[in-house]
C-alpha cells in the first residue's frame, strides 16, 4: 500500500469538501438563519485537517487499485465525519453518531433522518444537509477529478472505485474530462429541475434544495411531510419525472447529446428500468385504487411518484405509503432491492446486474437441459465476460450477507422484524424510508449508536458498492 | 425430450408411492382409528393410475438431465396430489388445495400445515401424514432406484436430480447400490432414534411418527404444542441432537462405517455445520435468558433444540419462539436461509453453498485487491470448478428470486410483512413454522387458495433444489 500517496489525495478531497461548505455560509448569510458560524467553523476545520493530509508528499505515483479503493473509502468517511460538524457545532444535534449518521446519510444519497423534527433546524444548516445529496450523488471524488487538475491526472481506479455499477464506460479516453463530462449533464439536467420547479410556484430555496435531493437520489426535504407538503399534481409530477431521469445512466445523456440515437435508446438496461417502473406504477396504482375514491389517475399520481421515489431509491414520499395495502408495501420492497440504472446517482443492485442475474440464471437451466451446449450471456448484442458475470454473483451474495448480518445487530434493539429488514434494506440500497418505524412517516433516531454505526457502515457499502468497504477489513491489502 | 420414458418412469414411482400407503392402512387397523376405508382407496386409486403410467413402453431407454428433471418434478407434484386424497375421503379436509398443501408439505418434509386442529385427525392419517416425512426426506426416487431393479438401471441423473447439494458423490459405482447404503443408514439411524424415544417413555406409536418427522427433517407431530407436549428435557435432547445428526451428510456416515476417520471428521461442512448451530444456540440461550429464570442451561435446552430444528429445517418446537426477542427471531430467520447440510435430509441453501459462496466473495476482494494474482477456490483440499462456483451463485440468486416473487403474490391476502415474508422463507427452506401468524403455535389456513399454491411451489422448489420445477417453463426442455 502506498500509504503516503493514499494520505496526500484523501486530504486533497477533504480540503475540497471543506471549500463546498461555502455555499451553505453564504446561504446562511443571505437568509440571516443565524448558523452562520458553525458552517464556518467546521469549513475551517474540514480544510485545515484536508490541507495537513495533503501535505503529506508521496514518493512514488503509481496508483493501483487498492489505493484506489482506500481513498474512496477513507474520503467518504472523514468527509462524513466533518460534514456533520455544523449540526454539532450548532447545537441541534448533540450526538456525534448522529451527525455523523446524517451526513453519510447525505452524502451516501440515502435520505434517513436522525431528526425528529426537521423544521425547527435554520436554513443554511438545511441547505448543506441536502447539499450533500448533490455532491455524493456524482461522487466526491469524481468532484475533485473533474475540479483537481493534479488529481485528474492519476489513474482511473479512483472513478472505478466510486462510480455504481458492474463496469465504468470511458466516454472519452481522459478520466478528467469524463468527470467533466458527467458533471457537466449533472449540473445541466439540475438546472432544468429548478426552473421547472420555479414554474410550479416554489420559491428559489424550496427549488434547490429539492432539486439536491431528486438529483443525487437522496431524499432529504425541509419539510416533514416531504413532497407532500406542497400539495400540487405539478410538484408531484416534475419531482415524480425528474427522479426517474435522474435513475438512468448518464453516459446515455451524453449518447443523446451526440445523437447516437441508436446506443441511447437501444440500451437495453433502460427499456429495462422503465418496464419495471411504470410496470410496478400499474400494479400499486390498481392496488391502491380503494384509498383515492377510485379515480385511477389520482391514484397513479401517487402510485408513479412512490415508485419512482423508491426505485431510483431517493425516498421522498407523497403519501404514506407504510399505509398502503400489502401488495404495494412489498412491491417497494422489491423496489428497494431491484434499485435505479448504473452509472446513474441511485442506488440498490442496480438494472444491469439483475438483468446479468437472470440471464445466468436462464443460460444455467438452458445447461442443465443440454449439457453439451455451449452458452455464452450476451447484453446489448455483446458477449458478456465470465469474469464480469462472476463478479455480479458475488455483488448479490456480498449484498444479501450484509443484509443478514446487518439484520442481526439491528435487532438487538428490540424493533419489529419489518422495521429491523427494511432499515437495513433503506440504507444498504440507499433509500431512507423503510416501513414500520422507519416509514415515510417516520426517522432512526431511536435506534442505538451500535445500531447507527452499523446502518452507517449499510449507507457506504451500498453507495460504494460493497467491495471498497469490505476490503478495508482484508488483511492482505495492507501489505506491502 | 423422451416423453414415453417419462411417463413409464413416473408410473414406477406413481405406484410405489402407492403401495407405500399400505403401512397407515396397517396402523389404521390395528389402532382401530376408523380411517382405514379413505386410506385404502387412495391406495388403490394411486396405484392404479401409476399401474396405467407405467404400461407406457418406452421405444428408447436413453434417459439424460432433462426426462431426469422431468422425472423428478412430475412424480413429485403427482405423489403429493395422489397422496392427499386420504385427507379428502375422511372429510377431516374438505379442500383439494389444502390437501395437496399438507402432503406437499409432508413430502417435502416441510411441515407446514394447514390443519387448525392436528389432534382431532385419526391415527391412521396421521401416521401417514408424517410417514410422507420419511419417505420424502431421502426422496422418493431415491427410494424407487432403491427398491425397483428395473429403475437402478437406469442414469445417475433421476439421483442428481433428486439429491441436496451442488454435487452428488458416488460412494460405489452402482447408482441403485448408492441409493440402497443410502437407505440403510438413514433405516439405522431412524430405529437408534425410535429406541432412545422409547427409552424416554414415549409410546411406540409417538416414538415412531416424531422419529419420522426428525429423521425427514420435516416436523409434523401429532400434538398441538409439538414436543413441547411431552415436557421432558430428555425428549428434548433426544429429538435435538438426532435432528442434528439427520442434518448431516449421509456420505459422511458411510465413511464413518467404512472407519475412514479422516474423510468423515475432516469434512469442512461437517465443522461448519456445527460451528453455526452451536455458536447459534450460545447467542440465542444468552438472548433469552431472563425468559428461563437466568438459568443458563435451561435457556440453552430450548435455545439448542429450536436452533437445531431450524436449521436442520425440521420445524419442530418446544417453546413459542415468536414470542422471543428480536435478536433471537431474526437469527433464526438467518438459520432458515442456511438450511443444513448437502446430502442430508435438510433443506435450506446448503451451508456448504454458504461456504463456496463465501470463498468466492473473499476472492473476488483478493482480486481487486491484487488484479494479477491467479486465485482458485479450494474446499477439503480440492480446487472447486469454476462451472460449480457459477451454479451456486445461479442457484443463491434463483432462491431469492422465487423468495421475492412469491412474497409479492402472498402479499395479496394482506397478512403482514413478517407473516408474509416468513412464510415465503419457510417453505422455500423446507422448514415449516415462520413467524407472526405461522409462528409455532400459528399455520397456514388462512391464507388464500392461489397463495397455498404458490407456496406448495415454494416447498416443491425447494426440496428439488429449484431447476427441476423452473424448467418445467423453459419451452426449451420440450422441443425434440
Amino acid at each position: 500500500m502506498n500509504k503516503r500517496l493514499t494520505f496526500h489525495l484523501i486530504g486533497n478531497v477533504l480540503r475540497m469538501a471543506g471549500a463546498l461548505m461555502a455555499l451553505p455560509v453564504l446561504v446562511s448569510l443571505i437568509e440571516r438563519s443565524g448558523d452562520t458560524i458553525p458552517l464556518l467553523l467546521s469549513m475551517l476545520i474540514a480544510m485545515a485537517a484536508g490541507t495537513l493530509l495533503a501535505l503529506i508528499q508521496p514518493r512514488r505515483d503509481t496508483l493501483r487499485p487498492r489505493e484506489g479503493f482506500a481513498v474512496v473509502a477513507f474520503s467518504w468517511i472523514l468527509v462524513s465525519f466533518f460534514g456533520g460538524l455544523p449540526f454539532y457545532f450548532s447545537g441541534y444535534v448533540p450526538s456525534l453518531v448522529d451527525c455523523f449518521f446524517e451526513t453519510v446519510s447525505g452524502f451516501t444519497t440515502t435520505g434517513a433522518t436522525i431528526l425528529t423534527d426537521v423544521e425547527a433546524l435554520p436554513k443554511g444548516l438545511l441547505f448543506w444537509r441536502s447539499f450533500t445529496h448533490w455532491a455524493g450523488g456524482m461522487g466526491v471524488l469524481v468532484l475533485s477529478l473533474a475540479l483537481i487538475p493534479k488529481m485528474g491526472a492519476r489513474s482511473i481506479h479512483l472513478m472505478r472505485a466510486e462510480s455504481p455499477g458492474p463496469s465504468t464506460d470511458k466516454l472519452v479516453p481522459r478520466v478528467a474530462n469524463n468527470a467533466k463530462i458527467l458533471y457537466g449533464i449533472y449540473v445541466g439536467l439540475s438546472a432544468l429541475m429548478v426552473v421547472a420547479l420555479l414554474l410550479c410556484g416554489l420559491n428559489l430555496y424550496d427549488s434547490v434544495v429539492h432539486m439536491f435531493g431528486a438529483a443525487g437520489t437522496g431524499g432529504f426535504g425541509t419539510y416533514a411531510d416531504s413532497i407532500a407538503h406542497f400539495d400540487s399534481a405539478a410538484v408531484d409530477v416534475v419531482v415524480g419525472v425528474f427522479m426517474a431521469l435522474f435513475g438512468v445512466n448518464f453516459s446515455l445523456y451524453y449518447f443523446l447529446l451526440k445523437r447516437n440515437w441508436k446506443t441511447a435508446l437501444g440500451n437495453s438496461e433502460l427499456r429495462w428500468y422503465w418496464c419495471i417502473l411504470l410496470g410496478a406504477s400499474a400494479i400499486v396504482a390498481v392496488n391502491i385504487l380503494p384509498l383515492y375514491g377510485r379515480n385511477f389517475f389520482t391514484a397513479l399520481r401517487y402510485s408513479f411518484f412512490q415508485c419512482s421515489s423508491i426505485m431510483t431509491t431517493t425516498g421522498y414520499a407523497t403519501a404514506d405509503f407504510d399505509k398502503w395495502p400489502q401488495l404495494s408495501r412489498s412491491l417497494l420492497v422489491v423496489l428497494m432491492f431491484i434499485g435505479a440504472s448504473a452509472g446513474s446517482t441511485g442506488g440498490g443492485i442496480k438494472v444491469i446486474r439483475l438483468q446479468l442475474l437472470l440471464k445466468s440464471m436462464v443460460r444455467d437451466i438452458r445447461r442443465t437441459v443440454h449439457p453439451k451446449s455451449v452458452n455464452t450471456v450476451k447484453l446489448d448484442g455483446h458477449t458478456v465476460d465470465e469474469s464480469i458475470l462472476s463478479g455480479v454473483g458475488g455483488f448479490f451474495f456480498a449484498y444479501i450477507l450484509v443484509l443478514l448480518a446487518s439484520l442481526l445487530v439491528v435487532s438487538l434493539d428490540g424493533f419489529t422484524f419489518e422495521t429491523n429488514f427494511t432499515a437495513v434494506v433503506a440504507t444498504l440500497s440507499n433509500i431512507g424510508p423503510g416501513l414500520g418505524m422507519v416509514g415515510p412517516v417516520g426517522n432512526y433516531a431511536a435506534f442505538s449508536d451500535v445500531s447507527k454505526i452499523v446502518l452507517s457502515m449499510c449507507m457506504l457499502i451500498g453507495r460504494l458498492e460493497i467491495f471498497p468497504i469490505l476490503m478495508l477489513f482484508a488483511p492482505s491489502a495492507w501489505k506491502h
